[in-house]
């Protein structure tokens, strides 16, 4: 199959987002093109390390291309301080210059890290996104946001530095486990519920191949969503408006994320997931949407063999009110008010800055209920 | 005195620079224009905090304006992770939002530290800059260069974050010891050393009054250096071209700093005065110069008191090879190559990145000989 390119129109800091199977094995030939010398700082997780990592270091290699690697530990544990730190002295050991590229090579959590590794290097080095999961591959590879999680709550430390080139290699979704491979459906769902009804309905029909692991599904899948996801980035770089829309779900998934610890018991897409089916209920009950929608929503995760309510999730959870500190203590506060994505249909989103406390707090409540 | 303001010209993100006597307890009235809702986190250090915090406290509170105030350790040993992830961490704790303000009260340690902060807090939000010292008021403050330094050099990890507003008090110099006073005045020599000659005539005139307290010559002296710093930033923000020459004297200063600690024995300023004696000499063996130049440079430091020479250094150095290994674990190295800012004469600086290693070896060999 063909090579999808994806550009992400942002001025001079507008780059590719190439998609194909079998990516990872022509890297030095796409990389080469973007290096002032032929060297590369690669971080990785041990995971992906020991899957792909001698691979990518021959392909740089037969472009002559000399690259050294850092395997950090795999998990969500690893985007804070100590592991963040250690990032960055060892590309600074590297002696990373300038004009060098640092590649991230990896899932969401190598991406967010790495990219910020990059931004505070020297004020600024330049870095490849050669995203490994399919969350990372439809999501945060592209855009910029790059950053690691505070005691208070996730992202909420980093910087937008958008990446000189971002591979994504279908082919390494094969080795995902099932699960993460639907958390970071999680975020494909996503893109037709926020802006893209058609999509959606394509996902309804070809979810199951796509998860079965057809190929040409995937690319299709991914190349539908980074163009979805450029294209709200080009509107809107620095999230001063439109961008908020590609945060359908965020806002209950942040906090689920923290009250279950950013680990194994809630992954970032099925975190995604449950806060879509959450956005859309409320968006019910706000009288932005018919019944109908949210239904259609948890119709098709549930499908998908997805988690889709807070009863999915295993283990204690704090109460509605609890879940409500820790919405208020996101990153999308303004003023003191709780920000929301909501919709009016499927693929039908947008910002609502002035929902009501109590009709959040009732639905949670309803939700912890079903528990 | 009139106030005197600066303008930074940086399209969407310029901003004023203030310069006066007296100006902090103005603060509120300044402030306020740029605050969403009335309230601000201040972070400072214990020396600056306990002379100074009340009265900036109450001027804020004058206008409305509710803060809260965190003092950190003083000292170049701040500007490093614990101090910083401290900071960061402290700044979430106060649920400062994206469009609050976080006020930089103190020197270039806690200017540098905070605004890289600011720069990375949920991506990034606004800083004002209050400089204490005679450094942060000619140099730190203006610009956006933050950041922190690593085991492996200075300032290397950081962001361009530029600030909201600058606001000099020049009456917070007379709290100066003469010897913090005299290390600024490194930084101010070498903008007329840098680009203005009849600058550096007139402190070779009026370099003793300024020293003695005389507020108007200090603030023609701060207004002066912020406007050539204002002007080659407004040219090339991000260091990609004449930015550079700003570091006339920093790639032998950061070099002699890294020796001996980053501490007392050698401060910013008084590294920056030996450094640009060194840059001159260097100048001159290289033929670019007359042997006037440097004459002229070193009797004036000489006369102000300074720090001249490598001699002037007390306690152990490194050997001349390694200090030219320092300097090449600098930012300023582009593919390997030692850059230097040399001069044709006074106030005629430009960027070499040619310049052999062995005049540079002979030159530390021969400095550290007169020791």
């Amino acid at each position: 199959m063909q090579t999808d390119i994806v550009r992400v129109e942002l001025g001079s800091r507008s780059y590719d987002v190439r998609i194909a199977d079998g990516l990872i094995d022509r890297a030095g030939a796409e990389i080469a093109p973007f290096l002032r010398r032929r060297r590369a700082a690669i971080v990785t997780d041990e995971t992906v390390g020991a899957l792909h990592l001698a691979r990518l270091q021959a392909a740089l290699s037969a472009h002559g291309i000399d690259s050294t690697a850092l395997a950090l530990p795999p998990g969500e544990g690893t985007k804070a301080w100590p592991q963040f730190t250690r990032c960055v002295e060892w590309l600074l050991d590297q002696k990373v210059e300038r004009k060098d590229l640092v590649i991230a090579f990896g899932g969401g959590v190598i991406g967010d890290l790495v990219g910020f590794a990059a931004a505070v290097l020297r004020r600024g080095v330049g870095f490849v996104q050669i995203p490994t999961s399919l969350l990372a591959q439809v999501d945060s590879s592209v855009g910029g946001k790059t950053g690691i999680n505070a005691p208070q709550g996730k992202n909420l430390i980093g910087a937008f530095h958008q990446p000189t080139l971002v591979l994504a290699d279908i082919g390494l979704l094969g080795t995902l486990t099932p699960r993460d491979f639907l958390s970071g459906y999680g975020e494909v769902a996503k893109y037709g519920l926020l802006g893209d009804e058609a999509f959606f309905t394509w996902l309804e029909k070809n979810g199951p191949a796509l998860a079965a692991g057809d190929v040409a599904a995937r690319q299709y899948a991914v190349k539908r969503s980074v163009e979805m996801k450029a294209e709200i980035v080009a509107r809107d770089e620095t999230e001063e408006g439109d961008r908020a829309l590609l945060n359908l779900g965020h806002t209950f998934c942040h906090a689920l994320e923290h009250a279950t610890g950013f680990g194994d018991r809630l992954l970032h897409g099925e975190g995604v997931a449950v806060g879509c089916a959450l956005a859309f209920e409320l968006s019910m009950r706000l009288g932005l949407c018919s019944q109908e929608a949210p239904s259609r929503v948890r119709a098709h995760l549930r499908a998908m063999g997805m988690k889709v309510d807070i009863a999915d999730i295993k283990g204690d959870l704090p109460s509605a009110e609890g879940l409500l500190a820790l919405m208020a203590q996101d990153k999308k506060v303004v003023d003191g008010q709780l920000r929301f994505i909501l919709a009016r249909g499927i693929g039908e989103s947008l910002v609502a800055s002035d929902v009501p406390g109590d009709v959040v707090l009732a639905l949670l409540t309803d939700a912890l209920r079903g528990r």
